[in-house]
């Protein structure tokens, strides 16, 4: 018995037919990146949709080689024995479209031009990616999730999957999500898209076409999303006031924080594309399944027929534990099955990433049910 | 019986001693720019310092012209019949050094150079305001102010003036303030900082030797700057998730919140100059009396002398109630006399800028309490 994947392969899925977007615009033809853990059941009951936040990718546990000292991005719960245990469960990751880890997006040619979409790629929805996921699920012989589980961002799509096909989804997990941005999220997001426009080697978003990236301005973005991942609490415990570290540039910083923050800042705006961050954080600002209040939250979900988890943590302030509770709160409403729990946690909106033992005995023990329902066996 | 001041009138006096600074340097002569309100009595008992936030200036309270419709930043709280009297009191309001409102700071020709000295200002610490701002008083010939009084920043140079000259301070007013900044109040300080030094036309902050100001890094300083003032629930009231209004630019926003967001940096990067503001954050990043733990912060305050009121907000999280308490809980085991409230509002820690009634009665019971100490009259 181990607890780790060992080493896990991506794969790249193409699709041919046309995908129109909620938006506008239409993509002719797209590819996935894809990685899938465990083995699928002869009934095809048991898979599990894995949908990842703002910069995750397809990459979700295991390892890509044996020389990598770091797994996917939540190997913590998801593999033998994990809450998303591979041994029941055949788990599906992806890299989400307009992304920049392999799947279709900004950095992709456009087939009209031979070029990079680039600032041109169509402007994409957390329903275009449920319909993208729900064409990927078609391409696998998959009928119907026995869950679909995401934390943040990825909580959205798992309760858009619950609205949009609730025949299809079994249970829905949302960790750390919140049913639609506030006022205060979109600004923040509004601030990371000003830090990469506003950076002179963004060029309108066709910095490509000038051999260069928005290094300083993604940077920057990031120094920004992260102050609001981590909590009041966790970044006193972590640097306090401390003076900055010696091993590391510390030029111009008079504390440890500032040094960490331009650290986090250089290292993403390398391995993340501006186009994709611009139109990833969009994503995030328009997604609303009330369409702006129009229908009150519980009418949306009362066409949903799954069970639900919720988990918030208590000190996540970019979607507080109060964001999860309008979930749950509609869900009642809408007289649906839903768990939650506020777990406590010094960690923020990180919480959701990061090895906790009530978070894993609790997000097991609603798996091992959802495994039951649908008969997966542990083929250990 | 009016309640404003009317036409104000700042104007500037010139200090030849050099003042030494606390980080290193000299400046071998400054100028502050100050504007008085109310008359100073007979035994000179009754004055009034009011320190100013980050962004702040030396105009507090009235207009400067007749046709101006915006009052200074502190109208609500000073005047006649308000909570800082000025029938009563004398009250003296200053632009810090290094600011860009008039008094010595980046935007000053350097004496030894003949130019400006931008970046090459000396960094300014809470205890060389407090320095400056006592030799104004003896200026002025005020050995004691009945009371100083600073929200933020503001609150901050309050408590170092308690610490630095007990004997000069009757009553030392603190509002929405912190003993000491946290690492996540340093990091969103250092996003700003940052925001302004990646601005292509920053130059090291040689800025003016090429005609052009960094003003799209100021702005966007502004920006993060700004949500960190306003709380969620008041974004949420004023803007929540309505689009762009039509009659103001709206180019690429798709919420009112973006655009609302934008217009107030543009507006902010033309009147404040960015060494400046560099210089300002930097200042509240270093204040810390306990010096850095040290000294616990109540053994610091045992040598005040003065009677204290701490007032905080109850939806502020740039400071919230919890850094106030700490100062209320240091002055409690330092046995010195403090009147504390924890006032409910939706305004953030912009709060302290904002008329309520229940802030404007306890505020000006207090100070009413202090007027009376000195036998101030009321001169209406």
């Amino acid at each position: 018995m181990t607890d780790s994947l060992g080493v896990v392969t991506p794969f790249s899925i193409a699709f041919e037919k046309p995908l129109t977007l909620e938006r506008g615009g239409t993509l002719p033809r797209y590819e996935l990146m894809v990685e899938t853990y465990g083995t699928l059941n002869a009934d095809k009951s048991n898979a599990v949709l894995v949908c990842h936040a703002l910069s995750g990718d397809h990459h979700a546990a295991g390892f890509h080689t044996d020389q990598d000292d770091k797994p996917g991005w939540w190997d913590h719960y998801i593999g033998p024995n994990k809450p998303i245990d591979t041994n029941r469960f055949f788990v599906v990751s992806l890299n989400n479209l307009g992304g920049c880890s392999g799947s279709t997006g900004p950095l992709t040619d456009n087939p009209e031009t031979g070029a990079p979409y680039g600032p041109d790629f169509p402007e994409v929805t957390v329903s275009d990616w449920v319909e993208s996921q729900a064409r990927l699920a078609d391409h696998l012989g998959i009928d119907r999730f026995a869950a679909i589980v995401g934390g943040s961002l990825g909580g959205m799509q798992a309760m858009q999957w619950a609205i949009t096909y609730p025949e299809r989804i079994g249970a829905c997990v949302m960790i750390a999500a919140a049913p639609r941005l506030t006022a205060q999220n979109i600004a923040f997001n509004e601030v990371a898209r000003q830090a990469i426009m506003r950076d002179p080697n963004f060029f309108d978003g066709h910095y490509a076409a000038h051999d260069v990236i928005p290094a300083s301005g993604v940077g920057l973005a990031r120094m920004v999303g992260h102050i609001t991942y981590l909590s009041d609490i966790a970044m006193g415990e972590k640097f306090g006031r401390q003076t900055p570290r010696s091993d590391r540039d510390a030029e111009g910083a008079n504390f440890a924080v500032e040094q960490y923050l331009r650290y986090q800042g250089q290292q993403f705006s390398h391995r993340f594309d501006a186009n994709s961050y611009i139109l990833m954080t969009r994503a995030l600002d328009y997604f609303d399944p009330t369409d702006n209040e129009r229908i009150p939250l519980a009418e949306v979900l009362r066409q949903t027929q799954c069970r639900f988890l919720v988990l918030s943590f208590t000190t996540d302030w970019r979607f507080s534990p109060a964001r999860s509770e309008e979930i749950v709160n509609a869900l009642i409403h809408a007289e649906r099955p839903v768990s939650y729990t506020r777990l406590e946690s010094t960690h923020g909106h990180d919480a959701f990433l990061i090895a906790d033992p009530t978070y894993e005995s609790i997000f097991k023990a609603f798996m091992d049910r959802v495994s039951d329902d649908v008969g997966a066996t542990d083929e250990r």
